[in-house]
């Protein structure tokens, strides 16, 4: 049961932005230009980056939603599964491996990025704005996992009602539009 | 050093927001809804939720703007340096104390925050929005503190810049009007 009442009824971070339109918007609106907005990064290596934090935070919700979502681009959760157990060993090119390892360390720790992360991910041709990027999405993702769960959000148990989300995050992506009479 | 060009050449977050317009402009209106928007919990209360997040975190940058914005509200920086270090034996009213021992639950762990931390804070008369708004507040600037020193961001070693920070925090609050032929 949440810590607080959710007006919508809506499970996880849903419940709370739908809960409260005034702090939601803002919430969306960076949560949709790091993510989808213009960038060197794919959609799915960002979602990538959402997963690895994540899932390190041990956030059932955020890490299902973005895992399912990840898989939609980079083919399927076994993969998305590998990737964000060793980004090293994965198939992807290298700079977003060490991105991916950039993000594990800003969850880890606020001053966990060594100078050697970034001479790592720069020699395998990471820039600065990517690298600045990286570090965003990680910190933004800190945020929401202790947003869902620091208030105890409901969290689906059913593979379905991540399905949904993820059709909808991986077409429409996170604007509120068409939000309004869905359930997810 | 950090860990990137900063455009502006400006330290800590500011520099940050600076060089990056496209994804700032929906932290600072987040950061001024939640901070300085209609609450019952006051702007000083707010900016110690930030405070003790932001010390618990070790972000000296954030940890010196908030905690002299902080003492404009509360008095003097001796006093929130003894609320944030024990918030239950400050002379607060209980309510925001316990408030203050959420924030700290947030910032250590996602999961940080037990039935208990919220049972505490009700009976000393919490609402839901204010329980809210706690996790919100400390859930954002574990965000800020990890996008500030993920990124190696600079933090001025003299007390007079945070002194004109707090200025402006504490009386244009986190918007950028104003801002853009400040230093600060």
């Amino acid at each position: 049961m949440p810590h607080i009442e959710i007006p919508s009824g809506l499970p996880g971070i849903t419940g709370l932005l739908e809960s409260r339109l005034d702090t939601s918007e803002s919430i969306r609106e960076l949560t949709q230009f790091i993510l989808r907005g213009p960038s060197s990064l794919t959609e799915g290596e960002r979602e990538l980056i959402a997963s690895i934090v994540c899932d390190g935070n041990e956030c059932q919700f955020c890490t299902r939603a973005h895992t399912t979502t990840a898989a939609r681009y980079v083919g399927s959760m076994d993969l998305v599964r590998s990737i964000i157990d060793n980004p090293l060993a994965s198939p992807l090119h290298p700079r977003i491996s060490r991105l991916l390892v950039i993000a594990s360390a800003v969850r880890a720790s606020p001053r966990g990025v060594s100078q050697e992360l970034i001479d790592d991910a720069r020699r395998v041709g990471a820039t600065d704005v990517e690298i600045h990027d990286t570090v965003l999405i990680a910190a933004l993702f800190c945020m929401y996992n202790r947003y869902v769960d620091g208030l105890a959000s409901v969290c689906p148990d059913d593979d379905a009602y991540f399905e949904t989300l993820a059709d909808r995050l991986s077409t429409q992506g996170y604007v509120r539009k068409g939000l309004a009479n869905a359930t997810h």
